[in-house]
C-alpha cells in the first residue's frame, strides 16, 4: 500500500488513514497525506513518460489505494486539453484551452472522484452506498457501484435533469427524487443510512473524492509539460474539484516536479446560488456568507449547492491563489455554450460558465497578456437535454 | 507530406491522392496507400511509446494530411479498452475486451473519421459539406466542421434521436430531417450538391474517413501490447469501421509491428436490416443480397444502412478473416444494453448489439477457449434517450 495517513485541515491533527471524511476531534475535512520521500522513488517526470496506463490510475503512486489491483476504473482520466480558437475579445498572446472533462466515462468530471471513491469502498467490503447529488456524481457513483458490485442509492432534488436520472437507472442505481435542494437529498441520507446500512459518499463525506478529483490538477500539469497554467476558471458547486487540484499542485511542487507559484483558481457560479462569491466579498468571511438565501430560480445544475460542505476551505484556497470567485447569469452562459459549440465543444452549464465567467474577467483582473488559462469543462451539454438550440 | 496515393479496389488502378472517394475509371472504392519503408523509418514500437500525443494523431505517418499542423483535432482518439467481468455464460479463459469509443468528442467512434476529413477538406479549401447520417456521423461532422469553419449540412432520417439533431444544431450545422432511409438522405444531397456547392462527405465517398477509422485497429493493436485480439465484433452499418481497421491491420502486418493472423471480424445487425448477414449467407454474394427489402420497424440506430456503398468490399473481409455476420433482435440488443450497464458501461444499441451478437455466436463458433474478443461500443445509451429503463 501506499504509505498515508490523514491530517484535518481544520485542527491539523493526524490520524490513520481511513474511509470517513470528518476529523473525530473537531469536524473539520481530512485529507490524504503521503510519505512524499517514498512517491518521490518511482513518480517522476522521466518514468511517468514510459507508462502505458492513460486512466488517473497511471498516478497510482499519490492515491490511496491499498494496490493498483484493487483500481475500480471504466478508463478515466486522460481527457484532451484543447485550445480555443480566437475568442473575438482575446487579441492578445493569451493561451485559452479547455479540459474536456466530459470526455470521462459517464461524461463528467464526477467519474474521477468516483473511481478512486469506489476502489477505497470495494477494498474495505462496504457493499451499499449512497449521495446526494445534483445529478452527475450520482451517475458516475452509479456506474462505478456496479461495476464492484456495490448497491447504489441516488438522491436527487426533483427538478433534476431527467436524462441523468434515467442514466443512473441504466447502471442499476436505486434512484429517489426528492423535493428540494441537494443538502435537502443529503439529510434524506443522513436520515436513513444507520438503518439501511449505507455509507453517504457525498462531498467531503470520505476521503477518496478529493483524491481522485485531484488527478486533474496532476494531469493538467503533465499535459502543458511538467508547467502550472497561470489562471484555472472552475465552475464551483460543493468545491471538491478545487481542493482537489489545489492539494495535486502542492504535493507537485514539493515533488519537485514543478516549480513556480499556484495557479490563480477562479471559481464561476450562477447568479442567484453563489455562497462562495459572497464570501469572497464579505469581510466577515465563509462562515456568515454560507447563511444566502437561495433564488429558486437557479438552474439545477451541478452549480446550484447553497450549503458547501467546507466553504472555509475554498475560500482560503481562493484567497491563497490570488484567485478570486464570480458569477455569471443564465444567459451569459447559455450564451458561452453556444460560443463553445460553435468551436466544436459539447459544454454543460457548468463548463460554459467558465467561459462566461472569463470573458467577464478578462479585462478587470490584472492578467499578464501572454497568459496561459485552463477552462474546465466538467460534462457536456446534451446530459441537460433539452437544450433549447434551434437555428 | 506523407507520401501517399490511392488505390481502386475494384480495378487495382493507382492514382493520385484526392478528396474523391470513388475511381473516375470504374465506380470503385478507392483506398489510400503509404509509402511503407518511408513510414517504417520512424513509426516503430518505440518511438510511438515515446510519443505525448493521445489522439489518434499520434499516428500521423499512416495518416494523408500534408501536414500535422493541419490536424482538425477535438481529442479524438485515444479511447478506454475495458475487460468485461465475468459474463455468466463465458466461464473459461476468454477475455471479453469493449473499446469505449463512446468516450470521444461527440460521443461517438465517427469523431475519428471526421477528424481526419475535415483536415483534408480545410488543407483544401472546401467551404461547404454535406453528409446523409442516422445521427452520429452527422454530429461528428457538425463539430469538426465547425472547429474548422466549414459550414456543415446534415440530412438525417426524419425518425432520428431528437437528442443527436439538437447536438447538431449546437455545433451551427443546418440539420434537416427527411422523410425516408440514410440513402433517401444521401440521395438529396446528391439531387443539391452542384447547386450549392457542397462537398459530400458521405461513407466511402472521400477518402478521409476511412483512415481515420483505421486508427481504431492501430490504437487496439497498440493498447494490447502490438497483439492482435483473435475475434473483433462490430456493430456494421455502411461497414467503413470495418474497412479501416482491416486496412489498419494489414499495414501493421506489413510493417512488421504486429504478426500473426487478421482478427476474425463478426459483424453485428439488427434483424430486418441485415444486407451483410444475407450476402454471407448467399451463394451469389453481396450483389444479390444488397436488393433486399427493408423491415420499417428497424431501429433508427447507425446499424439501419439497407443499401451499404461498398457491400462486396466488406463480404470479402470478413471472408479473408475467416469472420461472419449475424443479426440480434432489438430484445436482444436492450438485453445486452442492461447487461453492460449493470458494469458500468453506458452503451448505444450499436455497441449493445455487439455483446448480444457475441452471446449468440460464442457457443456455435469454433473459437479457441483462451480467445482474446474485442466489442466494439461506438456510442453511448443516452444519445438514444429517453431509453426507456426503469428498475
Amino acid at each position: 500500500m501506499n504509505k498515508c495517513w490523514l491530517r484535518c485541515v481544520k485542527c491539523s491533527r493526524q490520524s490513520e488513514f481511513q474511509l470517513e471524511g470528518r476529523c473525530a476531534q473537531c469536524g473539520g475535512t481530512l485529507l490524504v497525506d503521503y510519505d512524499l520521500e517514498k512517491v518521490r522513488s518511482t513518480f517522476t517526470r522521466n518514468s511517468l513518460s514510459q507508462r502505458k496506463l492513460s486512466s488517473l490510475w497511471r498516478y497510482h503512486e499519490l492515491l490511496p489505494v491499498r494496490h493498483l489491483d484493487s483500481a475500480v476504473s471504466l478508463g478515466e482520466g486522460g481527457t484532451p486539453l484543447i485550445r480555443l480558437q480566437g475568442l473575438g475579445s482575446t487579441p492578445d498572446k493569451k493561451q485559452i484551452w479547455i479540459k474536456r472533462e466530459e470526455q470521462n466515462p459517464t461524461g463528467s468530471f464526477k467519474a474521477r472522484g468516483f473511481s478512486v471513491s469506489v476502489s477505497l469502498l470495494a477494498e474495505r467490503g462496504i457493499t451499499k452506498v449512497a449521495v446526494p447529488s445534483n445529478g452527475n456524481a450520482a451517475s458516475a457513483l452509479a456506474a462505478y457501484a456496479a461495476r464492484a458490485g456495490i448497491e447504489a442509492h441516488v438522491f436527487l432534488p426533483s427538478d433534476c435533469p431527467p436524462l441523468i436520472v434515467e442514466e443512473c437507472k441504466l447502471y442499476g442505481a436505486h434512484a429517489t427524487l426528492v423535493d428540494g435542494m441537494i443538502h435537502d437529498a443529503g439529510k434524506v441520507i443522513e436520515d436513513r443510512k444507520t438503518e439501511q446500512g449505507w455509507f453517504n459518499v457525498g462531498t467531503l463525506r470520505e476521503t477518496g473524492r478529493v483524491e481522485g478529483k485531484k488527478t486533474m490538477g496532476i494531469e493538467l500539469a503533465e499535459q502543458l509539460g511538467w508547467r502550472l497554467p497561470d489562471i484555472i476558471v472552475y465552475p464551483t458547486g460543493g468545491g471538491s474539484g478545487i481542493i482537489g487540484m489545489w492539494k495535486a499542485f502542492h504535493e507537485l511542487i514539493a515533488l519537485g516536479m514543478v516549480e513556480g507559484e499556484l495557479p490563480r483558481f477562479i471559481s464561476v457560479q450562477e447568479e442567484g446560488c453563489q455562497p462562495l462569491v459572497d464570501a469572497m466579498a464579505d469581510a466577515a468571511g465563509a462562515s456568515k456568507a454560507i447563511k444566502c438565501e437561495i433564488d429558486h430560480s437557479v438552474s439545477p445544475t451541478g452549480l446550484r449547492v447553497p450549503l458547501p460542505p467546507n466553504l472555509d476551505l475554498v475560500v482560503s484556497i481562493l484567497k491563497e491563489s490570488r484567485g478570486t470567485a464570480i458569477s455569471v447569469s443564465k444567459d451569459e452562459i447559455k450564451s458561452a455554450q453556444l460560443t463553445l459549440g460553435k468551436q466544436g465543444i459539447s459544454s454543460s452549464p457548468e463548463g460554459a460558465a467558465t467561459l462566461a465567467g472569463w470573458l467577464k474577467l478578462q479585462h478587470t483582473t490584472d492578467v499578464d497578456s501572454a497568459a496561459t488559462v485552463v477552462l474546465f469543462n466538467t460534462s457536456h451539454a446534451m446530459k441537460y437535454y433539452p437544450v433549447g438550440v434551434s437555428n
